[in-house]
């Protein structure tokens, strides 16, 4: 179906505004990938992200051969022009080729036709366009392969297509950058929470890897536990403040090398109640949820908890969640009083404490999911 | 000048990509509502937006009463039919009115005629577009008045302009919510490190309201200075870590109620390389930058400080920033063992300590801009 120029236009309009609004940046990779394929009604596309000095191939799409979309895996090419799509990067223009295979010597550049012997394609006409953000910096490549007639035919893409894909790459290169940018202050924001998180503990005997861990299970038990994406966010950002308490315990408590005795031990509980005291009252959603996990995190599901003695689904979820993964990674790991339980030792006592220290819903999810949770303890070991 | 229907869709999505580019929200609404004028043709408009169930009166601008468009304060509106603004955020319809001064009291809503009068401005046409973002949620509305022709004559707005703006309108609401996505989290990583520096000098005698001047003196300081935004706003989020380090140091010295000895004194010093070595190591460039504060911030100009006796211009720049704030602050902030010095003495300390303790040039951009810094410590007294 043909439409006339300004119904692509207001084609165009549309689509800029659905992209603008996508957060998650996998999904608009894809999205601007397929987006493009219909613009220019290419049978296959690939596309490229520019980071440092490299272009990484991230993903492809390809009508003929569909099994490929998932198969291939990502590389990185260098930003010279010996390759098709970093000559596009570095001369930022447009690059309209009839045929791969009829490229002339006088370019610095050839075609590489791995992809097709392997998987029996035929790559003819391609269409390589740079996404060039408003001040002008290349952000990555869209490559463009095979544009195809009504009838199937395989056609050289047109000079108003190539207009068209010039604004939709621009408009795609900007609602990149966005996404990156929104991405790297949420990385900041993580890593500055497990830094300060560390440094509270500094005189206790925990370790980065262990807040790191503690962030990664709360997330991870949450998501098996369907709790939406705003939940699971929140509680990877919260709980490694779950001891920030610690702040308050005498240094003579808290790295005392042998058992504390009673009024000790009743001090060290405290911990609970003076992180909630230091991030209640805040206005920020996050550091809010972050009091309930610092307050709730020793309750258990029986009542037998501290500090208030709450039970079942009283004790807020977040509480309940970051219990049961915070007694897994103490197991899990040395203390100077205790070497790592083993693994199956410490699943039997989870699976003891169903109903008694946690919530036996979570305990089922965890259990049922444990090859996960081994993975993040392996991937953030000491 | 006329531009056929193509033209004006392609300066669109130009407008499109420059709009979602923008960062600043201040700068974002001035540029929506003046391409909003421009595609319009209107003489004045007005920019409204949605916070919780209010509209809030933002911005103006008039070309015929130009001393308006930075006088005019900021007001509510409820979310009701009775105000125009109101009646297009509920229905989320655009509406097109030839004469406000004619409009059918069938309709629930009515003029104000208000700034018509002390201004002496006749507002007759009137086009007010409700800002929709993908998810069909109200961000603001778009207010345009008077359309004019090209002699200048006040006409009604025209149905091709309803399309285009509302294409418009839809951009800029997406753009809107980005901006104020990324304000968001930027406000929470903010208020995270507030609280956790906070926490960090639990046992210390400064208190929270020490942590937000000290932030709020650095980055003006660096303003003042004319660094560039981005350093600017690393400061303002690095500088309150600058005594992170102190949660290495005995408790026994950190609240002794007396002076400390040369022993002890040697101690409390080792929170400089102690908090370097807390934030050191990150690849986060937030944290790298705030090790850098809190290692360099006791050096001193003359090379008679802390821990490396750096001086001059080999104490890194945000060392000497956060040196001259941290002692203004403490010498304007009751301690136990003292009383706020007064004003008069404090900048005769920090006048007599140029090129001693501090920068001189610092002392000179301080000192004159002294009005600022005390503002800063008003608002955040504690």
């Amino acid at each position: 179906m043909k439409m006339n120029r300004s119904e692509i236009l207001n084609e165009l309009i549309e689509i800029s505004i659905m992209i603008s609004s996508i957060s998650n940046l996998n999904n608009l990779l894809d999205i601007i990938l397929k987006k493009a394929r219909d613009i220019t009604r290419a049978d296959a596309g690939s596309l490229y992200l520019k980071e440092n000095d490299k272009l990484i191939f991230l993903i492809t799409q390809n009508d003929s051969v569909k099994e490929i979309n998932s198969k291939l895996k990502t590389f990185v090419l260098n930003m010279d022009k010996r390759s098709i799509a970093g000559y596009v990067a570095i001369t930022k223009k447009i690059l309209n080729i009839k045929d791969v295979y009829k490229i002339s010597r006088d370019f610095p550049f050839s075609f590489n036709d791995e992809f097709d012997k392997k998987n029996n394609y035929r790559t003819k006409s391609m269409l390589t366009v740079p996404m060039i953000d408003n001040e002008k910096n290349i952000i990555g490549v869209l490559q463009l392969i095979n544009s195809k007639d009504d009838s199937g035919r395989i056609i050289v893409f047109s000079k108003q297509t190539e207009k068209i894909i010039e604004s939709f790459a621009s408009i795609s290169a900007v609602a990149i950058k966005n996404v990156q940018l929104k991405e790297n202050i949420k990385k900041a924001h993580l890593e500055t929470i497990y830094r300060l998180s560390v440094a509270a503990e500094y005189k206790d005997m925990d370790t980065g890897s262990h807040i790191k861990r503690i962030s990664k299970y709360s997330e991870l038990l949450a998501r098996k536990l369907k709790m939406d994406d705003h939940f699971c966010e929140l509680i990877l950002y919260a709980s490694p403040l779950h001891d920030i308490g610690k702040l308050g315990i005498p240094d003579a408590i808290l790295t005392k090398p042998a058992k504390l005795n009673a009024d000790e031990w009743e001090i060290m509980k405290k911990h609970t109640t003076m992180g909630y005291e230091i991030l209640s009252g805040s206005n920020e959603e996050l550091i809010k949820f972050a009091s309930s996990i610092a307050l709730n995190h020793h309750e258990k599901f029986d009542g037998t908890g501290y500090p208030n003695n709450l039970s079942g689904e009283n004790i807020p979820i977040e509480g309940r969640i970051v219990a049961i993964v915070d007694v897994f990674d103490a197991l899990s790991t040395k203390r100077p009083y205790k070497a790592p339980w083993p693994l199956d030792k410490i699943l039997k006592e989870i699976e003891d404490q169903k109903f008694k220290h946690f919530d036996g819903k979570l305990v089922d999810i965890f259990l049922s999911n444990i090859d996960e949770f081994l993975k993040i303890r392996k991937e953030y070991e000491n």
